[in-house]
């Protein structure tokens, strides 16, 4: 399978299980918020590397979309939560009105702070899992936990809010770290090695800063404004090729294919850009 | 033990495992911001409630200690989000400014988001525990999980803040469920049956709501509101009966007088107010 293909399946399969894990409740408005930015598409980059992740560990590809799609609640309330007026006050996501805009900022908080608590509610429920001991959920639990909170995603929030450390630090924080945890955890459903773990724990994190590389190249802010567009297209290169590198230490080329052309498809995205 | 002195015994437990958990860390300023409330008192009812679940069914008093402090950064985070201008926009708590008054609406949302994620990373770390197997660790966590989110305090607070249901329904979602999951994840750290675990979640229930009937009563709100001062009385007698008579189901007298206790301290609370 190319990539292409690839993400249009975990895509698909993201779609199945958010409606699968959460079903319609009361009351509705938080429902229909919590659904507001997650059916409104989104590459589902996250899910898709954490099915990579599982791939390339032996993992059933059935968990990793569990895991993925705990991990793609976790994107989405911190979307909602960037997009607040107290923070980076967005009317507007994906052409459509933010969702404060759209439910109040009181509904905002409240579907933010339940997308957050719900992927914890997924991760720690043993019964929605198909391959997975008790003991590697936890872990898998603590990695995303650790990498959203105060070791990661919110970390570089407060960051980038406060306009404490370079693009570089940010961009770790705010943006890697939970795309580091999405491939690790994926990983983790399988058997990997420590050594394995460690790789694709670098790989992650350098896969993630070239993603933000990238969007910022796109949209003329953060290393663009730092570097100049010459100069942000060769700190993707850089990123890109220590990915590449990291991969190849791997060791497993059948099994890394779809991660390799992953970090490519970042890059094509930035020169068609 | 008395009552009064297990209060304060917990109320210590709980100071020491919060500088135990949550050490210093960059930025600075986030950590502050989390700390802000949990170091500015609260009674500590929480965990009181997680150390007696733990005291009836034989659970380790550390471990009770750990998750109940774990469910104190989840009570704070809410208490931080609630204050927010666009929720109860409240400026000051306990006499100080509140948290988005002292650090900013941005730090507090961010603030929040932190400490409710790193109770899950509390939850999810095995190494933090000295008699929890992995899949009762699990079961603790999906417990808080879905009394903390949308089959608990998060719905409670959509309820409330947008008038939907009676005080009984929002004070059983908004309040007793996180006070009944932390009475009952206390219960799984020890070996409690099927039946104590249905009748503590029930005690935890009807403790929670009176909770917020005496809380009510105080502040002349809810409750006091729709019922009036005599009528307010006579609904926490109600539940405080309801509490007692599960109590003496549970058939443990011995274990089970310091939460019996706490049902006469509420009742008492009410009175002398």
């Amino acid at each position: 399978m190319n990539l292409e293909a690839f993400l249009r399946t975990v895509s698909q399969q993201v779609d199945r299980k958010i409606d699968e894990l959460l079903k319609p409740f009361e009351p509705k408005v938080l429902y229909e918020a919590m659904l507001y930015y997650l059916k409104g598409g989104g590459k589902r980059i996250r899910p898709a590397l954490t099915a990579m992740g599982a791939f390339i560990t032996g993992g059933h590809p059935e968990d990793a979309f569990t895991v993925g799609t705990a991990i793609e609640f976790i994107h989405n309330y911190s979307l909602i939560h960037d997009d607040l007026p107290a923070m980076d006050d967005d009317d507007f996501r994906r052409g459509k009105p933010s969702c404060h805009k759209a439910f109040g900022e009181d509904l905002a908080i409240l579907a933010g702070d339940a997308l957050l608590t719900y992927a914890f509610q997924v991760l720690s429920d043993a019964s929605l899992f198909k391959k997975v001991s008790a003991e590697r959920l936890l872990r898998v639990s603590n990695l995303i936990a650790r990498k959203a909170g105060i070791e990661g995603m919110v970390k570089g929030q407060v960051m980038d809010v406060r306009k404490l450390g370079d693009p570089e630090e940010v961009a770790r924080y705010k943006t890697a770290a939970l795309i580091e945890a999405s491939l690790v955890s994926g990983a983790l459903l399988g058997s990997p090695t420590e050594r394995e773990l460690e790789l694709l724990s670098k790989i992650g994190e350098k896969v993630g800063i070239l993603f933000q590389v990238v969007d910022d190249y796109l949209d003329k802010e953060g290393f663009y404004e730092v570097f100049g567009p010459e100069g942000t297209k060769e700190v993707a290169q850089t990123f890109a090729s220590m990915a590449l590198q990291l991969i190849r230490e791997l060791n497993k080329p059948e099994k890394t294919k779809l991660l390799e052309e992953f970090v490519y498809f970042l890059l094509k995205r930035m020169e068609e850009g």
